[in-house]
């Protein structure tokens, strides 16, 4: 087996941090901004560099392919390059270089798979400015209509679609092509769990099903020291009462049910003036379906009742729901296979967090690769992984991948 | 005794109104703003209509003298007309423009007093802007250093002084002068006492003690759907609980506190992110010095226990401080003997809100007058008070200003 240029692989983390680097560390590369395009950029001029057939599809997903030497589809890798405000070097962006320090390898030795092996980078993997996050895998699985990513529109009011056109990645290419043979996604765990058990590689057998609601209540804004307590309608406090519901309800439901209220707005958000409006989101996930579905419905119906009780209209939408995903069982193998021959000790474990790869799972064999995250930070300029664990990620990336491309039909 | 002109009178409210505008009624006007110029240049424009001796201090405080028959320390009204983001016509404006008509009806009837009445237009009293609020007249009592009030900077980071340079009314007068004789003000009660009980004037006895203190809690920003519940240092739950603790004090406590939080910023305020900071502000108020001592020690070791509890920072600071204020007893008589001489049913009672008039009652004998406030409404674009009630109310601050001004010393 061919072996990684973990120096290169490393040094290529760093430049594409370059773009949308914040003072003092970390990245903000929110979704099609213009720090998003020089990071795309970046990226395409990379895959052209290694000879790599480069198509960019009509939601802005940068598929490069590496020929292989049958027209067969291509095994495909990769994950994102855009980032929460204040997000690290490795979320998503891991992903993406390790396919391509892959690519590298193969063709400084002039390897070519049997199929071919593809490294995409999906548009808005976040969610941190457009909704629903993972937009642009979703659509490439036919999941969410293109219509509908495009006019999504940021808080400002800009859609998707007007921000691909200006940043010049509203591409041509139909979305979902090329079909998917297998797909394989190398990424930070983004939580504490192997750091803190000193393993250096999550073998993922699913992810966690994700829920975001956003919650709206309306009252009455008035003067805060003319009011009694009990003729007030404020917004604020039931969002405040929703928040720490929510939490309390996790730890209470125990295992793997988590919740997170992580965007309160108040208006008109004055010291003196009681709020008339909050929005608030809840973040709810959980590994079983079933309590996940009652989460939900138990933070709904408190909403409602601790609306009602202040005198407070409450309107809530979905900005985001997903079901728990199961990873193809063979590939979940192959994982742990590849690890053991590499000599690393391996971790069978779902993801928390919402990735790429659980949208690809539904058109194809998938599974993920975790590395450790030091002390699980993530979603922080903080964010940070050992370089040998991410060198040794990248090679058990390679080693899988050709596995799969060169498998007999 | 002279009537004053109510259709003028109603009218100049409207024509203040024009200034800051907002769409679909109420004004915005927060302190040293453009609107607000507008507003000043306004009042300044029709003082000068009035033939009275306008100086403007140098907090940008206004004082109009219309000049008795005896060179001694004026008797004075007046109010502000900064607002809130969201606020009516009346809060502040009124109090000023009672203050024109009643100089305009002596005006029109050649009458002069013994001693010259006076109009302010105070500076910031609103603290939408800058804290504390009731600056300007906080200023002019010597209780603020000018220093100190001119640095003061907004969210922005401008300061008070750049801004009262910027919209032309940093003055050369000295703060504090003229010494003033008596000091009258008239406001709506921006409450619902009066409205609901149907009383036309509320006799204040005295204000409300007010203290606002602002909270910033510091924990660890991280992704929400890897963190377990029990890792998580969420300064967003943090700020979640204190709002409902200081809420459900003040219902414990019950008689006249009162508990607002009406300000709640988090840092990166992303759907799946573990907010790592907030900034949340409470206001406490209430009649009793002691209970409003206890109410703020009781919450600051809230915030600190919560904060210790969920394993993030906890600081604070004072945004404002004032003990509870009881008016001039010869004052408060005088308002309630010559609204039974209009045949006005009063109320005694305390303002629930902070008001100039209690700066003014450090340094000379001082007194309120109240009307209703349609449904208590205030601090919001739908504030409102019968046109009956704004014209008795101003009648009944003229009779008030002469008997004060023509009293022999």
């Amino acid at each position: 087996m061919p072996s990684i240029d973990g120096k290169r692989f490393l040094a290529s983390l760093h430049a594409l941090g370059e773009c949308g680097a914040l003072e003092g560390g970390g990245v903000n590369r929110l979704a099609l901004t213009d720090a998003d395009k020089s990071g795309r950029d970046w990226a395409v001029n990379r895959m052209r560099e290694l000879d790599m057939d480069v198509t960019i599809d009509a939601i802005g997903n940068i598929v490069a392919v590496y020929r292989g030497t049958e027209e067969l589809p291509p095994v495909m890798t990769g994950s994102h390059i855009d980032t929460v405000r204040t997000g690290g070097l490795y979320d998503g962006n891991y992903g993406v270089l390790a396919g391509l320090e892959v690519i590298a390898t193969l063709r400084d030795r002039g390897i070519r798979s049997r199929r071919p092996i593809a490294v995409a980078v999906f548009t808005n993997e976040e969610g941190a400015r457009f909704q629903p996050d993972m937009m642009g895998s979703l659509v490439y699985v036919g999941d969410l209509p293109l219509e509908q990513a495009l006019t999504t529109q940021d808080a400002e009011g800009r859609t998707v679609g007007e921000e691909l056109e200006r940043i010049g990645y509203r591409g041509h290419e139909a979305v979902g092509s090329p079909r998917v043979d297998h797909f394989v996604e190398l990424h930070i765990e983004q939580g504490p769990v192997l750091h803190r058990r000193g393993i250096p590689v999550g073998v993922v057998e699913g992810v966690q099903g994700i829920s975001w609601t956003e919650f709206t209540f309306e009252g009455v804004s008035n003067h805060a020291g003319t009011t009694p307590m009990e003729l007030r309608s404020d917004a604020g406090y039931v969002a405040a009462c929703l928040t720490t519901f929510a939490h309390d309800l996790a730890l209470g439901y125990g295992g793997r049910q988590i919740a997170t209220v992580g965007s309160v707005r108040l208006t008109p958000n004055l010291v003196n003036v009681i709020p008339n409006r909050a929005v608030v989101t809840v973040d709810l996930r959980n590994t079983d379906a079933q309590a996940l579905e009652r989460a939900e419905r138990e933070v709904l119906a408190f909403a409602m009742q601790a609306a009602q009780t202040q005198k407070v209209t409450c309107r809530h939408r979905s900005l985001a729901r997903f079901d728990p995903v199961a990873f193809d069982a063979s590939v979940v193998d192959l994982v742990a296979r590849e690890a053991e021959r590499l000599g690393l000790n391996v971790l069978r474990m779902p993801s928390g967090a919402g990735h790429d790869a659980q949208m690809l799972a539904r058109v194809c064999p998938t599974g993920m690769i975790f590395v450790p995250s030091i002390d699980g930070l993530s979603h922080n300029v903080r964010e940070d992984t050992a370089p040998d664990d991410l060198i040794q990620g990248t090679q058990l990336l390679l080693q899988i991948l050709l596995r799969l491309a060169n498998r007999p039909s």
